[in-house]
């Protein structure tokens, strides 16, 4: 249940396996392995162009103008995890900037997804620290009221348990629950797959409306063609 | 007309003469040379920093969330065409990715231009095949609806005829009339002359308040220096 | 006084020292040296990643869709300036280009700061010539009714007085009053000092939670730790 | 052509009598009329709740800042016209306020629908001169520079060919072609008499499903129902 | 579990005393006593001022440009119950009007909430029946893809489980979990008597510096009093 | 000077007959008569379409999320003052309630102005309180971090100092300083008288073209007309 003033130190990671598997792919991929759910809103990009991150979810719930939280989630982090960070109103605040960066990293994390702002980019992409946010903003926050870490969060419209698989990339952000990431991961190289080869054959001159065999559905919705 | 459910197969595009002699300049002086019309709004953006394209346009309407068309208008396509799309509504989900990227290259087709969302960005970029787009989404979409191929559209607020000339780069996407390609393409050449004169003697020191006579009509206009 | 129709020729610029002491700071440091003031809006960003500008401010206040007055704050440039334009509406119009640039440079002046369009920005990196804009835009301007030159303005949110020193980079843009920069640069100087150190102790795995002693205050605010 | 510096005196206007067929429905069923194409950006909105219009359009031209043109269309005006205003860029300035409304309406104008901003809000509401705007704005313009009356424009995304009908209500705003009036207005009518069935059957508590039979379809498209 | 294509008929709704309980306060207390959470973001605005809900919430999962669901939605309604309806992707067209309206009354349905676009408001308003949305926009929708009904769903990034309690006013939009609704009306009750004290004392001139005995800690955190 | 943690109890308010000249006029007739300065920017709109106000600024600096100064301010109103927010970020929370309102309004308070967020609107409405926002907005705020009471802010991209006066009506917020009041409520008066002449002649068929000779500059400026 969402609430605020809570940390819940234990939580359900998906399998290190699974998050390896699902690393393979890129975002547009799992998104449409997912049956197309659980993507953020296209607002969150990278705060540099490479960005690209692949982890378990460590949720955070952020006061407005302050990160305080992002502190207490540091210490909740485990190898290979991500953050993941919400706000219980929408700000643009630069919660994150290099120290976090590198404090996260000592923790074995490896990358934050943040529904605010964020500072000290140049210093984030020569760390090859990858955050994406809503914004970069030079603005400081304050550490003055509590959220909550682990608990289940919607940042930038999608839902968020902890534990999850978040995977980012320059196409966006998707969350794929932690009991689903298995098969998830199999259905996205599965999909690949399936595309390799259609990309031959777009290659070699044959169209779509051949290889989805559309002439004739189009023509049943009415679709005229004129000279 | 604008209207739906229709795909002209003829359309009188700009010569190949024309497209190659704007072809060798920006967007913003075609829009000078133009008389400062046909500008998209700017919120089409490269995906990618160093997309550029410029060719006649194969006019797409989509339906939201439905990228249907874009595979009819695959098969429209000439060498040196571009895709130009515009969606019934406002929709910024992925509508076009590197699959059709290649599809369109295989048929001749130089780039797209589409007021909605665009994935796969990596690909694309490692392609080279440059899109402008208003977002970058993995959001996929479903060919359920017939739009129309080859009609008026209008794409951010600018109108585009099938065959008209479209330029983008990064200050952004002009439209030239086939009509005015070649009138355009003058006017540009000679805009373009005229600038590398004012560069050098802006270089040298010499102010636009004197390269432009501005002082007599500040003046007049009121304006007071004081000290 | 905000007035239109008026140029001050003399304006108090603060010190070469304080402004050489300033550019070797970020913004977001100064930003936090300055006691979390002065910052514009984020909707201000740079057309090329890695611009960057520090000098003392030549104000401009545009109209809509002009930029005569541009023109007339060239000639105002003393080397180190910078230009900081603010309009008297929302206006996303290319209000400068590699012309003024050229000239701009050519005065001595170190870059724009605009609360409108740029374009010609493959230019502008290619001259490396830094301008922080809230669009990129190919929109062309006129030159017909007078703004004001060195006047206090509000630019993106930020009072900017003439002579006050201007620090962008990819963080923001930070304004810092002529008066106060001296003391500025030396607490940006203190937090730089500071912020090593930590850095230091967060990559040998010092939680933020020991290195600040927040456990207290946060127990004391009410967190409470679940397993 | 869209062009700027010209007026044409001589437009095609949709007839009287399709004008006062169209004039009995709302924006929605006229959008649905004509095939759901004409439809305007829903950021146009009436600036008091109850204003309402149709007519046929002057169209009208704008530069930013600059209202000069809405003078020169206003002797343009035919009792039942529609003012119908784009600008060459975004800008949400106060192009039109009572004044203007006062000669409008003098002249034999119904209305003004302007993808800019409009003040003197109350006395509008007063008047009962209905106005859709995109922003309400103090903010004053200028008589400067030449835009153009009566040529082809885009206005929040519709074309607007003078002469076409113009109807808007809260709904919004929808463009009909003059050509096509008079067939709109009688497929409008169809529409509403099947509504008017349609709503008295769901109000005895028919559902959706079984009026439109959907359930075959929703079922073959894997629609599944779990208790 | 967030899913696409399912309907689940049996829902456990919060109980019927709890919802009368709600009912009797404003979403500004109600989310107050939640502990400040549940709400959705403020972009979501009645389509007439006067509008109000309370109810059990039946959640839809609307496609882009697709009001299938909402149709599959009304059958699922039972008396109190209102539907809170979000898009796979954000999509302000028309998914609502007057005759779902009507269908969803006759099945004892109280209102709508709903991340996307309405129509028909002159008439909504006449029917008092209240829609929340993001949008006023004629553009009508198709039925070809299927979403999910009573699914947990992330409405205007707030998280909305099936049964859940929605209270809606021109404050705006709160999401009760339907286990806590009991405890929440209590507190609300509680709140609102605090409140009604307060305003007494307000009212005579009791400044909230004493009422809150707040000049300590100002002082403490160092604010400083000059003349 | 723009500083936090300040409260500055001596401030020098405009007269009270120049603010209740002031009074008798519109906003845009007073930023007309002000030469079109002072205006803040048009997304600030009255929480209810009769508010308007007048009035001596109180000035507060906002935390985000957090509305502590607003009690500080309230101990510094006088008799016919107008509370005018800014914060130091952007931040939509409701900062404000009926609560305040009525202590404001026990304190001497006309209205607020706020470049945030508002709740308890339909109180506000009862109570005919004026307030000016950029949001509805129920989300709650904190009392944690100071700002500052009377320092010159900037609210809404316009420059406030403490004792200026603030006018605000449907069509925006006008910011006159307190020295310039006696003269622009004269202006004002100026203006509005030479409106009522035009407005007679504009009512009497006579068009803006001639009343104001633009016919030969239109020509001058290249407008052609066409037949």
């Amino acid at each position: 249940m969402q609430e605020l003033g809570v940390v819940h130190r234990t939580i359900t990671r998906a399998s290190r396996a699974d998050v390896d598997a699902l690393a393979a792919f890129g975002v547009s991929t799992i998104h449409e392995a997912m049956g197309r759910l659980g993507l953020m809103r296209p607002y969150i990009r990278p705060v540099y162009p490479s960005a690209k991150l692949c982890g378990t979810a460590v949720t955070v719930l952020l006061q407005p103008g302050d990160n305080w939280m992002l502190h207490v989630a540091a210490e909740q982090l485990q190898p290979g995890d991500v953050l993941v960070a919400a706000c219980t109103t929408e700000c643009e605040d630069g919660f994150f900037g290099d120290l976090l960066a590198t404090s996260v990293r000592a923790q074995g994390g490896v990358g934050l997804v943040i529904d605010g702002g964020c500072r000290d980019v140049d210093t984030l992409r020569e760390m090859d620290f990858p955050v994406f946010s809503r914004a970069i903003n030079s603005k400081g926050t304050i550490k003055a009221t509590v959220g909550s870490v682990n608990v289940p969060i919607v940042c930038a419209n999608a839902m968020v348990d902890p534990g999850d698989v978040v995977v980012a990339d320059i196409d966006g952000v998707v969350v794929v629950p932690a009991s689903r990431a298995g098969e998830v991961a199999v259905a996205a190289g599965q999909r690949e797959a399936r595309e390799e080869g259609k990309r031959r054959r777009f290659a070699a001159g044959e169209l779509g409306l051949d290889m989805y065999t559309m002439r004739e559905s189009l023509q049943a919705a009415g679709l005229r063609y004129l000279d």
